[in-house]
């Protein structure tokens, strides 16, 4: 890998912001003509806040367009193909893959700016568009005894829109189903600027777009699925001396017929990140540490699954603690979402991989990756949705000291060892740009082929979010079907 | 619609089987050259038992293979490509909308004998070829405490590769989701006959293979999620003198915070005809029947939600029968398995819709749809998985002696009925033949044509299962991107 192909894990470009002139540049003007001044940003000094996601830093925009309807999206994807232009759907922008940054000179579309938000408690529904903030969606639905169980870490900011391009996940996906799952029914907006309906029948076009990170079309409404939350929730903090003994105490839990509602790991590393930050008084001495939910609508049911759990816990060595009331299992909890915060604090670049590997080869894996971590001398943390196999280790890494195309190398090395003991590249976090070169040793070439001729069949002028989870085509490969 | 359409719904063709000679097909020598007398089936005798699903005729196929490897379903896909003949793959046929009946003279691909069925307990997945029998997957699971929930009423025939093909769901997946909630990773073959694995990431080309029918490549192997069974399960029956005060009862009892794991409907017309099948005493006066199971891990809760479900009955002005043992409730499910059976019983031939409305509406659509059903003087019964809005209209009828017309008009009348309330076509029997051209109907022009850009994009020349799914193309329409 060359380190050209690195641009952008850095912030380099974010130093040398590109300078067009573009107040006067063709599309914004076009743009502010059709949806006047108030949904149209063409000032530098505003687009450049649209170049980054969470961690990755793009090419500034030419414009951006802050749509509040599907006819203002229909607008701009017009315009924008009518200038020849690259356009990229965003959301909160809180995406760990760089997914929504721009690679070239390109129009964003924030939809930051939809937020209607609909609940029908009789079909147990809500009705979102892509700018409503995950959380706002269980908000609004729990007068009506409803929730919307995805929770990815960062859903007090994150949207509908984006979870759904990055078809993200959380903790509470081991046992309730990614956000994807909770997708009854999508409006989207086509790369001609055509308005599409569909549910989720046959061909299932709706599940195609969901994950796909704007590269098939815009997103610009969701019906989505509610259910009754369990009435009850119990946490439970186990603590090891050794990796494998936190993974024979998953195994073991689950193969005793536990289906916890979370189960979280932390390795050493990442808990000493988040005890120097919050000083919970978590076990930095610990190699492993494991948080658990049970839940259900029983609560004799529940305290058994989390003492069904914790005998495993015990049984494979390690050392237990029970959260005594709902605020110490929320403080628990806070360890966890934490963790982003924490490890921006250590460096102030990362490499964020989510890899996903079954169960019963886990020890060996989080050991490989933390050997490579060690003989790298980069700093690597470890943590993850452990229940489904779905590991993030993280390469911190400050790109004025330490070598980028030495992280790059790791994060490939880590990708490799997921691909080798039969996992996949992507839990929930998507492809984006970080992990696109990685799809060529993930996906054999003959189905890279049938994903490449899948987006050019819904977007062939290829103008949708270009460069983003495929890699670019070998020359010799460029046979058009 | 014009009688020409109707041809594959009703079994005209099946008297006067066209009778090519083709035991000397060059398609037939070929293969028989290449995989050997025992896996192909060419002689017309053995080959006119490939034309049928379990309510449509088709054509009869120029031959018929039986694959046992992979290798051998890439070898029949290429040989048939080389000879220009379409190919359809084929389960058990007991499917329900003509996805499997050859519309043209094809290569059926059968995979009866493609069985292998792995159980992997610790990471809860199983590993079937398409030729696996439904009900087998949860058989091989069961001594390790894990069943695979997907249920439809066909599971101890239909096999794994048909389930997926139309995404087949069952009274189960009102809780626990249709079959393509539980693929992790596919295998399929493409219409060049090239192979892929997939999993389940960006872009999800498993997504779409599910549901589509062998349309857009022939599923070769599927690894399925495993679940823990629940502990308990308690059956209850209602019936109400009004098809409305079920619909009543359904929504109270979930409104309440019910999540049954089974919600069937019956309407007077299937009790009948199940009751002068099996004589099981079900309440022949009833306008409505409701089938009601509620399970969990705790026997407490379980006993609480079917009390639940009981007040919403008695409250909505039902009549309530509690199962006592768990033989009772294994007779009131057998009267569910053993609708399609009764209904044949009535007449020779029937088309069974699939419709999904929202639940708000479903006493409104079942009254309508009883309305079209005696206007018309057909014999219509209702029936299907009410928790999930998802209604099976049939209607009965003896091709020699009733218009076959009248019969696909009022087939279309239902669809629209459906749609017009907010509904879709099909909720689990995909829409093969007998729903194709209700498409038209239920997606828009736009869309239609995102689904055929698809399609062209994963099978060129349109080999795969030719005239499924999507309605012919008007000669306008031919504008290709």
């Amino acid at each position: 890998m060359t380190p050209e192909k690195l641009a952008l894990t850095t912030n380099s470009r974010a130093r040398k912001p590109r300078s067009v002139g573009v107040a006067g540049h063709p599309l914004a003007a076009e743009l502010l003509a059709r949806l006047g001044p108030k949904k149209v940003l063409h000032r530098l000094s505003e687009r450049l806040n649209y170049r980054y996601d969470a961690i990755q830093f793009g090419v500034t925009p030419l414009c951006v367009v802050l749509p509040e309807s599907t006819e203002d999206v229909v607008t701009a994807v017009k315009v924008a193909r009518g200038a020849g232009v690259p356009i990229i759907g965003r959301g909160a922008a809180s995406g760990l893959s760089g997914g929504v940054t721009p690679l070239q000179e390109s129009l964003v579309i924030s939809f930051t700016r939809m937020t209607r938000l609909e609940v029908f408690p009789q079909r147990r529904e809500a009705v979102a568009q892509p700018g409503v903030v995950t959380l706002q969606v269980s908000e609004a639905a729990k007068p009506h005894g409803l929730i919307y169980p995805p929770d990815p870490a960062s859903f007090r900011t994150s949207t509908i829109g984006g979870n759904l391009g990055e078809n993200a996940g959380g903790p509470l996906c081991f046992k309730y189903g990614v956000s994807g799952d909770y997708v009854r029914a999508l409006e989207f907006v086509d790369a001609e600027g055509e308005v599409h309906r569909l549910t989720r029948e046959a061909y299932d076009l709706a599940g195609l777009l969901i994950g796909s990170e704007g590269t098939l079309g815009l997103i610009t409404e969701a019906t989505l699925r509610l259910t009754p939350p369990p009435r009850y929730a119990r946490t439970l903090m186990a603590h090891f001396a050794e990796v494998g003994q936190a993974a024979e105490a998953v195994s073991a839990a689950i193969a005793a017929g536990a289906v916890p509602a979370k189960l979280e790991f932390m390795d050493r590393a990442c808990v000493g990140a988040v005890e120097d930050y919050l000083h919970l008084g978590l076990p930095r001495e610990a190699e492993a540490v494991l948080l658990i939910d049970t839940d259900g609508d029983d609560l004799d049911t529940v305290e058994e699954e989390r003492a069904l759990v914790e005998r495993a816990c015990l049984g494979a060595g390690g050392v237990v603690r029970r959260a005594q009331s709902e605020a110490e299992g929320e403080a628990l909890w806070r360890a966890r979402r934490s963790i982003s915060p924490a490890l921006g604090r250590i460096r102030p670049q990362r490499m964020n991989e989510d890899i996903v590997v079954p169960r019963s080869v886990l020890a060996e894996v989080v050991r490989e990756i933390r050997a490579l971590g060690d003989a790298s001398g980069l700093h690597l943390v470890q943590f993850g949705h452990i229940g489904d196999g779905n590991l993030h280790p993280n390469i911190l890494f400050d790109p004025r000291t330490e070598s980028v195309g030495a992280v790059h190398d790791l994060a490939h090395e880590i990708a490799l060892v997921a691909i080798r003991h039969g996992g996949v590249l992507s839990g929930e976090h998507g492809i984006g740009t970080m992990k696109r070169d990685f799809m060529r040793d993930a996906v054999d070439p003959v189905t890279l082929q049938a994903l490449r001729d899948v987006k050019r069949a819904l977007d062939p002028a290829g103008a949708l979010n270009p460069g983003k989870i495929l890699p670019p085509e070998e020359e010799s490969s460029h046979a058009h079907p």
